[in-house]
């Protein structure tokens, strides 16, 4: 983990060439391979805790707040009446934690493939994991797409907090997942999955996007910010088996007192419309779905993963 | 510049501790120290050529256009009839390039301190530089308080483009710099200045925008996306000596077809009125002046700048 420097954790990746985020390390928490993957937790100067998969930074305890609130309540503010909830991935907590702020929610189902993620974040993350000892929470380890086979017509809402294309994470990105996922909703039903980033990897977003209108009527993209993932922010795909939702107007507003009741510290009514208003290049690549004709230049440079 | 590892630059900096952003550097183009910091330019292996003073990147050919979009198009659209635009800093040219996109603009006074900047941008970074051959332009080469105190009621907007408040810069970020400002401005003038990071610098934002509004009726603060900026996103001071004017609704609207003949990649309607909806603990922290009522906790855990 010291591969710029004693002491510093350094996210170099192939996901995002020629960049690279580094984080100073006080003290490693947590380090083993388990069955699926290379698990870290370090303690860090600034950021609090920072859990590591495969080299990739998944959450650090300074900001984690930005991604949990958007990834959650992005969708459940979409849906009119969320009574059930699935989670895959997310073995940190964060998501589940943000979807049982939601009242009428009634049980969360989590299915995480790696129990080693779930162990390390009861120990290291007590802020993110507290939420799993929830009575509404269903636990399950096991594999997302197998779990999904299984299901139909079961829930409001759908939450794919996967990591990135590559390693565990890599079929929660691609065209058969997304129709499982459009069978396993009730009708009316939203999905999120972590939608990664226009800075980095548009053409990968476009390729999504394009494949999810292919299945679902209502489909749209949003990001907010996030300092520690590559380029400082990540995106949202949202899709829903109903063409009534309009995901940029949220049907359930929230008000100022639930931001306030519900602790969110990033998301907010506005924050909710804002995060669908992208920058001009992304803007018209995602409106033709089409990375090359956005003239974005230099924008687009760093490779995106292969198609 | 190898601190953290050959061939790569590393941006280390007690401006934001414990965290650390690098780039892949393909060929060193410039590195010299001018009379006021020390200047670099290197060729990078994603991010185009960059450019570096004191240690800090100030902007890369892949990214660049996200801020320099930002800090024009958000003041000079807010203004009715913007004819006479000032510029501070910014040698590499890339905002005087936006600002004379607008075909109201008359002239822009463009005053940098440091002449070794406006030529290593001359010879690097072309597509920024170009513009200062725009008979439109007037070139100044001095400090930007003295350039202040010689002038009043001359300018319809002034864009300080500066670096960060160590070096060169430290007096634009205090408030006898903003006085000048607001008597330099013709009746219904507007300002804007890089204003740093919410994620980063809470406090300081805090405290600049106190003292603007002790000196301008409408102050404002917005941000943009930026990958190569720390934590990824910069933000904008706007200030005018117009009570009517409203920053987040522009007095002038951009339409699609001028998005288009003005080349913007970044920049559109939508863009500059979700530029001011910030996350939730900014949003607090800045309505109350006082980032510690914000109850951000681990989010403003990175020191912020000296006060």
């Amino acid at each position: 983990m010291d591969e710029l420097k004693v002491n510093w954790f350094s996210e170099l990746n192939n996901l995002w060439p020629g960049q690279c985020m580094s984080l100073e390390v006080e003290e490693v928490l947590f380090h083993e391979k388990s069955r699926f993957q290379d698990v870290l937790v370090f303690k860090s100067k600034t950021y609090g805790n920072v859990l590591v998969l495969d080299g990739v930074i998944q959450c650090t305890e300074r900001d984690e707040f930005s991604y949990q609130e958007a990834i959650t309540h992005i969708p459940l503010f979409s849906h009119p009446n969320p009574r059930k909830v699935l989670v895959i991935g997310g073995g940190d907590g964060g998501v589940v934690r943000e979807v049982l702020k939601h009242s009428c929610v009634e049980s969360v189902t989590h299915c995480e493939i790696d129990q080693v993620v779930i162990e390390v974040s009861k120990k290291f993350l007590p802020t993110m994991s507290n939420c799993f000892n929830d009575p509404r929470v269903i636990q399950h380890i096991g594999d997302g797409v197998a779990f999904m086979e299984k299901h139909t017509n079961e829930f409001d809402v759908i939450i794919t907090d996967s990591s990135d294309p590559e390693g565990p994470a890599e079929m929660l990105f691609e065209k058969p997942y997304y129709e499982l996922m459009s069978k396993a909703l009730r009708p009316g039903g939203v999905i999120c999955a972590q939608g990664e980033c226009v800075w980095l990897h548009l053409k990968l977003i476009c390729k999504v996007k394009a494949f999810c209108e292919s299945i679902f009527p209502s489909v749209a993209y949003a990001y907010s910010t996030m300092p520690t993932y590559p380029s400082g922010q990540i995106g949202y795909m949202l899709c829903s088996t109903s063409k009534e939702i309009e995901f940029s107007n949220p049907c359930r507003v929230i008000t100022d007192e639930e931001v306030q009741s519900m602790s969110l510290r990033y998301y907010n009514y506005d924050v909710h419309k804002a995060a669908f208003i992208l920058p001009q290049f992304a803007k018209r690549a995602l409106e033709t779905n089409c990375a090359e004709s956005s003239g974005t230049y230099l924008a687009n440079q760093g490779s995106d993963y292969e198609d």
